[in-house]
């Protein structure tokens, strides 16, 4: 199979995660009969720094082009980086925006799995961690807060500042649906979060997502207010399956759940569309203090890589291959900094990226 | 002195909490000297019941008149309460968002302390928690989304909703000026917390914060993206001093630090105005699987008492006294169900509150 991947190495740590994950779907593609095809797209401070602006509309049609994007991380570090000094709308985030908008990428998976030879990193009390988690947060990625209508003016020598939250039963029932199916591979059970105490849009959706889980009799729906959800997802998070919400709340509550794991640097992510097109990317930043040094964690990118294996190209068995060497050389004790303990070997990023590639 | 207190005792284990709060106080007054005038208020399900409606324009006058409201708590549990069948603006809940309007109790404070003596309790692994922590979120009450205009309509056969976020400077500022102000009596430093990547309100949040951090030269200020502060809370919560957030953020990163601590039945919160008008309630739910058992935890409440005394009536040496009370009840061992531990004392609502009230 030829697979054509845009790839996105972005900023910060960026680069070096990519060449990582690129090394590991070459020995994929060798040993599978492969073809990888690979065409580098700028975005965030790297387009910036060469074309002025985050994203381009070439960069858009690159990646339009392509099967699916390869994404490494963007921006940098928000106190000393110049592009945090250009207007809001010309710095690196707004690039990954403006392409999660263009491509219609509505559907955020991001995983959030305790590995049990990782659970000391968990900053969890055993009494916790020792009943493990494995859950995926579903979020919303192209509609609500993040992409409602907003501007700032002034009212009589008052500034004044608004956002909109907006969201239409055909947004909320695709991401709902996106929800369902994935539960239904998993232990099917659906937590749809939401403040439907208090927001319009959170009762639409709240209606919405009923209707659809009618259509999913084995699935069990339960409800949960955002701001219980950030609890629990503290107090146990063994608990949640599939955690389905909107943007902005999904924004908090992934990132919450993704330090809950303590290996941030093993998460992976993905954002799809309607059909099997998607951005792939770790759920971590750009971590600019580290750039370079061969130390990042390159895990949770090629970790990333798999999922496109599976969702884009279908190669179940290739991304199984993948996600087996992980655990393999985790339990055989290797480890990247962020993830060291006690009486494991410490590799860097490079390192980390052969073992995988050899272990396949 | 004369002490004028609206009592809002609400619904669930409100009524049981409050009366053992009540006690507290009694003893206070008559240590002191001071003269106690309780006026009791319906809100919540207990008004829905009696008036059909969750809080009545005179409940709303008999608030006013009173030097503040001591409240327990109020709604039930969603999934079984008759309550929840009613229109969202007739549910328990919107008593208590009417009752802050009404008030115009912008200014939220939620401590979240770690007590040494409940360390056990805390979810997070020791090597986070032995650092201990002490923060208070200042949450904006009485804007933002939770405030702006909605409303559900339908363009073409497709339903739609729309919640507004709006934000003006002086909404900001007042409530930074609290954030401050507090922090010049804590550890003087100032995380303000927001989206100003993607928001408009956030970068007129974020500008003012600033205008108003150039009158407190010795606080320190930073700022943090809300997804950031919903990790570093797990991560290291002993960071925190006063965390300055608008109310949806505040609403969820409240939340999660308050569980954070693991003593969730200790934690107070205040809700004040421009004056020294305040509402003082606990941080916790109103809990109907428990409610008249006799073995709530009514230490929250009391703590929200001593709020009370020390922000409206400036009675510090009293606040300190039922501080001091909660402090030494816990070195001697009492202890509620919620935050029992091996050989210690299981006391009830009742006995914890005569326990405090004997100590002053
Ligand atoms: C960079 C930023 C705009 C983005 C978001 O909030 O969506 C990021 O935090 C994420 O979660 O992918
Ligand atoms: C009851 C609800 C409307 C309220 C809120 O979200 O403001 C509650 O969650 C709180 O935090 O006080």
């Amino acid at each position: 199979m030829k697979l054509n991947i845009a790839c996105i190495p972005g900023d910060g740590i960026g680069p070096e995660i990519v060449t990582e994950a690129k090394k590991v779907l070459n020995k994929i593609a060798s040993v599978y009969g492969h073809e990888m095809v690979y065409t580098d797209i700028l975005m965030g401070g790297a387009s910036i720094d060469v074309h002025g602006v985050p994203l381009t509309a070439e960069a858009v049609e690159t990646a339009k082009a392509a099967d699916c994007v390869l994404m490494g991380s963007i921006g940098g570090n928000t106190a000393t980086s110049p592009w945090y000094k250009l207007a809001p709308g010309l710095r690196p985030e707004a690039g990954l925006l403006a392409l999660r908008k263009a491509l219609n990428l509505f559907a955020n998976l991001r995983p959030a799995v305790l590995y049990d030879e990782l659970a000391d990193a968990c900053p969890l009390k055993k009494e916790i961690s020792q009943a493990g988690f494995d859950m995926v947060i579903v979020r919303e990625l192209t509609g609500g807060l993040y992409f409602g209508e907003r501007y700032t003016t002034e009212e009589g020598g008052v500034r004044k500042a608004v956002d909109t939250l907006t969201y239409n039963e055909n947004e909320i029932r695709r991401i709902a649906i996106k929800g369902f199916d994935i539960a239904m591979k998993r232990r099917k059970k659906v937590t749809s979060v939401d403040k439907a105490n208090v927001l319009d849009s959170s009762r639409l959706w709240r209606k919405v997502v009923e209707e659809v889980a009618a259509d999913y009799s084995e699935v069990t729906l339960e409800h949960m207010l955002v701001d219980n959800c950030a609890m629990q997802l503290v107090k146990d998070p063994a608990q949640f399956d599939v955690i389905l919400t909107e943007n902005m709340f999904g924004d908090i509550l992934s990132d919450e759940a993704s330090m809950v794991t303590g290996s941030i640097g093993m998460l992976a992510s993905a954002s799809l569309n309607d059909s099997k097109f998607g951005l792939y990317e770790p759920s971590h930043g750009s971590a600019p203090d580290i750039a370079g040094k061969d130390i990042a964690n390159p895990i949770a990118t090629i970790l990333s890589a798999a999922m496109m294996l599976r969702f884009t190209f279908d190669l179940d068995k290739e991304a199984d291959e993948v996600e087996r060497a992980v655990k393999n050389i985790l339990e055989k004790g290797y480890r990247t900094a962020d993830i060291m303990s006690e009486g494991c070997k410490l590799v860097g990023c490079k390192e980390m990226g052969d073992l995988l590639a050899d272990e396949i």
